[in-house]
């Protein structure tokens, strides 16, 4: 995902204009319609197919998946009478989430995020709206991911069948929360495992793992933080078609917005901290090479200067200043006694000062 | 632009006094005159040509592009009611965006950031007095933006010919505000580049790009971060000229500023993660190339003794004490294979530590 | 405990859904009843032998240490009408602290932080249900940390006697926070040692000895923080079970709540400042090595060389030019003053430039 | 400015003491006494002379600059029925700004930064009394900055002349606020001057030009910060002397203290981005240097070791192995090749691998 | 002080039980008793003798410092029918500060930061309760501050003797909070004295001096930031027994906590900036020291190269090839020009890039 993945309208375009937008296409419209006894699901060639639920007290629940295409969204929007604002922001995903009411219905904008195939975090566009008696979802992704709750709604007599449609809004958006669990787990995981290598064997492969990481943290706290305000907004929201039974079960959702929050801060604070353990790891170690190497050097130099010493030519023939060790018996051997004592006392000296 | 880009009179002048100020001149005046039926489109002279259309209940937009001069403000103050206060913001351009209420009319102050010729942030203060019927702009750059909504004006029948001047004022900053989009984009292409850079060959280059990055969005930062809560004050405002159905469209629009509030700051905290990457990558590359050279000299330098050893010119005639090496049969290859024996030791030593 | 320690259901799963989790088992169930005369205290074998109590105006605790079986919890929330999303929230241990108004009865999620036998900071979830006269307690951890309270129930004529089901649950809760403190004046005594260890002797342990702390204490900041929102939603909620004499105390708990934090973001600045210091120190050693060594190298090096040129064979039969000094009376001790001297000057130097 | 620059009492003395301190003298008192048609200006040797004009409906305004006597204050005190903790405030220079209603008079403590003549940002304290027809003004400095207001109190006709007490207390605020644009002004410049400096040629000088920055920066902004928060206290106080048509300048002064607060963070960010450059375009050089450095050492490194190797005296009169590179025909020139070959290898390698 | 410094009970503890704490002893007790006319002072040898001024209209104040035995503290408890919980934080030394109203009378802890022998700071904790007609005050330190109050109370006709027990409560928390403005001028000093000594001459003692100074604003800072917000509760407490003329001298002490918070947070700002200059002047001198050393280095590497090669021995009889420099007439002199000539161009160049 790119640090930009909003999509706009040139700026001065007049408020709710539907244009094309890239990657449109690949559409399915599935609609379910329902009351505690009754259950209707199918697949939807056109939007204009669902307008026979409109008026019966069943519970209808358009869902479109993709890209939609402006035309299919505008007559949705027709049908349901639906704010052309909000429809604007339907297609140009990449909104920030929100929840907004406008006129009679809800509009809530959710965001997805799941791992993409390349472990980086991805994220698809939710936008929810729900009447009295119909939630219409879009999902700008390739995969549907409300199956689980249309497998709770096949079901006769569980609990979503005898709620109003705002349970259903409920159902999904906390489908769509939940589903940051399992990411955030997947991303603490990565985070233990970078740590211990930092730890361990700080190389420059951990390093980018780490900063793909902030990235990904940066990224997807950004997406997340408005959608807790989100929710805020319709728990504290009183009216319809929000009921006081569900309210309790958004304020659970709530709770989980603000959990997945509190765990993302924590991560982010975590890695923070580990750059600083990557560098002084780093430069622990440069500093033990070099501290042995330059030992080495140091112990060396003032050896090699007394060997070069005794290679010099002074030769007067008769000075009994040139040069006499070079003439004595036990020269050689005690100039090695020299040095040995010398590199001895060295090794001793920087030993006991703790150099190595 | 500079860090300090407000004009400003000398303190203790007069409040509301409208001194010249550098750079006038090149002035356009700009009427448009409307109602859902009517319109009429014309370049002025000077605001006094405005005085027809004041009384008549259509809706009159004045806009006037580049550094207004004092009479020229004076005059259209004076014909509109306008409090001096609010024409010593328009004059003194730099102010922070804001919106107030000055008895019967609304001023609002926005800036215009835009990317400059030298590739940096630059911006232009737009104020706009919206009142029951009018609608006056100022735009302190050279160039005008708000054609799109010259053109959407001159379409019968479009959305903005049918409301009132609030609409007006919401359509001139929804295109200041959504000029963000296309400008942060901009911005986050040019960060997700220099961060390639740094992670793949840190030079100095890529940091001072990344320092000029910084600066922009701290400046962006700056002009933006009031301008949000400014159109907040707007869409809280009950009262008249903002009307209830444009107070949706303003929401909106606040909900952009936001967008984009977050934006600069996700950006902010990438560029600040950065320089810890550009950092460790420099470090990394350093310490690469300062151990391998260690490496090799202290290779070298415990073998320059060795040879320095039988530089010595230790000779006794008769000792056999001295340097009897020299004058052994293998004693040159016995030295090449000690040297050679100890130089392969270290390496493999060196290896072994991975410390290359 | 790792970075992500919630348990939960597949996103999608029906709210309240009560599936088995790893761990279960080991169950103990105890139950007192009391009132300021009488009291009964017994060990259950399941949640049904409490029904006795259920109608009587007795005060009844019942308590469950361990992790507790779905078929269980699912009876004891018949028993007394609990919320599911509540019994929820009890099988799905890692809930972040919160106090919520189920219906007639209070749901307060609290976390009890422990210090585990490797040192590090563990957590079990306390889950407290209460009505006008019950509380069912849940500790999800293996040891029972209520028999001091169960201790003063024993007695009678005791405060906690005489009161309602409220300062029962406040009892607990204040049982629960209090332990916070013995952990922080552990972590408190474990940073000044490190501090200390630090400053004197800055070794790689003491550095992940630092990190180590560093994530306990953000880890037990992640968990404590909405804790005290939790206990301030209790003080601020005027309804029953609550009443006026028993908000006093949770009051003093509240306080105790916040002082705790307190400390705990003091610990983690202090922590924050001491990487600085142990940075700072490690470059102060190495700086010392480095330049000692560096020093001894420079004032061989010149050395070297002069030796070097008195080893040049430079030798025309007639020259004067050809090394005049090897063949003069004092030319090897004039070397050696030279030497000497040089070797004297650069170490006055470089003591008076204070480089040593 | 000294970080700690508050003049206080000894703790436990009586709240209201007026002691003598430090420098008092100098004393200046200034008179003038206005309405929009009449005007009296006069310099005062004792505050009792205003006596006169304190029953008039006209409006008086006193001043006092320089350092102010105990007993003046007290006189003053007295006349106007100020309160005791305010003229301890006064005498008390140092006061952090603030606003407040003391009885029927307002009482406003501001603070007037300076640069002072060693390029260090200072700063006097101005003490503001004000009642329905007074205004009675402290300036703690030297020189009195009010000159300009009473210029225009002095042209009859003036909008300052036909306005009540609380319009001259705005006017000598707004002074006094404003004042803060050409300090700002000045600073910003030395910013981008310092920031050029740290990115072309860092150097001490302009390390500790950029910590004097950030010192007064940091000292403006606690005196600042609270001033803005004084103004907004000032523009929500619905009360007399405040009226309804002042309440607007004071508005414009509330965006004029926030838009400095604004200015200040912002250079306070500029300023914390600074050291980063520096610091690493420090590094940058000393990498340079020491690669280049050690780049020749390590070159030249092999090289001794071969020239000392032929400096080697193996001579065993009979062995084929003492040296017989010595002694062959094109030794000399062919070690000459060799070694220029190693050279030039490195040499090689090293520009190839990117380190110099 | 360590990090750490709360008197707690054992977790699960009745709450308000007073258990013995280690150093208690050295207790006095000091009755005051006063009207506006009448005035008793005497030490009491136990809190029974203050029985007889309980029921008489003057005000009692009974002030006990030192560490307090728990018979003393239930014994005044019961006598003025004070709160166990009040009485509990009383014994249990280092609460937060805080201002908590028990029925009738409020409990207010505030603390009284000093600096001990060793230069460090050192807190105690003073508790107060206030009723319409006493005040009792707790100080756990071994020296009395209140002499200064005592001596403003003997006087017969000062301000305090005329007020009622709210006034006294005032003037002791003023004494209490006005001891913060000498800590932090000494504190202030140190950071300047500190601060001029790590630009001057940066050493280890400074560093730690500095660690030091900033331990001890954390410490500070914790135990002032939560008395701010009681002084505040005090002065939005509107009922008995604070009065309202006694409210606008708790406002002055509030304004006096809120600037005794600035200086710290402007301390701490100081002193966090303050390592970077001490890190950036450590590095500059080491990089100086390194610099000019590696240069001396780098000039006599090769020379010694050189020098090396006219040590070798090449010489074949006959071949012009071998050495012929050695014989050469001038080749001594010759090969020290080229040295020379070496040496001084890279001086020369390394000067010319400001490498030195």
């Amino acid at each position: 995902m790119s640090y930009f993945s909003k999509k706009y309208h040139a700026p001065g375009t007049s408020p709710g204009t539907l244009a094309e937008t890239a990657g449109a296409g690949g559409l399915v419209i599935r609609l379910i319609d329902y009351t505690a006894t009754e259950f209707t699901e199918k697949d939807l060639i056109s939007p204009a197919e669902c307008h026979d639920y409109l008026d019966r007290p069943t519970i209808t629940w358009i869902h479109v998946q993709g890209t939609v295409a402006p035309e299919t969204l505008r007559h949705v929007g027709e049908l349901f009478e639906l704010h052309p604002l909000a429809l604007e922001d339907v297609i140009n995903a990449g909104q920030r989430p929100k929840a907004e009411r406008y006129g009679g219905h809800l509009f809530v904008v959710a965001c997805d995020p799941s791992l993409a195939g390349d472990g980086h975090v991805t994220s698809h566009q939710v936008s929810l709206f729900a009447g009295e008696n119909f939630v219409i979802s879009f999902h700008s992704g390739p995969d549907d991911p409300f199956e689980p709750v249309r497998a709770r709604l096949r079901k006769a007599g569980g609990r979503i069948r005898t709620r109003k449609a705002d349970y259903l809004l409920y159902a999904l958006l906390d489908l769509v929360i939940d589903g940051g669990f399992p990411l955030l787990e997947t991303l603490g995981d990565a985070i233990e495992e970078t740590e211990a290598d930092l730890l361990e064997r700080p190389d420059r492969a951990s390093l980018h793992k780490l900063h793909a990481i902030k990235r990904d943290l940066l990224l997807l706290r950004r997406m997340l933080w408005p959608q807790r305000e989100a929710i805020n907004a319709l728990v504290r929201d009183g009216e319809p078609p929000i009921t006081d039974e569900t309210r309790v079960y958004l304020r659970d959702c709530y709770d989980h917005t603000t959990h997945i929050m509190e765990l993302l801060e924590s991560y982010r604070e975590m890695t923070a901290g580990m750059l600083d353990i990557y560098l002084s790891s780093v430069s622990n170690r440069m500093n033990d090479v070099m501290r042995v190497l330059t030992i080495i050097a140091t112990i060396f130099i003032p050896l090699t200067f007394i060997v070069g010493v005794y290679g010099m030519n002074f030769a007067h023939p008769d000075s009994p200043w040139a040069m006499p060790e070079l003439r004595a018996y036990y020269g050689y051997p005690a100039v090695w006694l020299v040095m040995l004592a010398l590199a001895g006392g060295m090794l001793l000296l920087f030993k006991r000062k703790g150099w190595f």
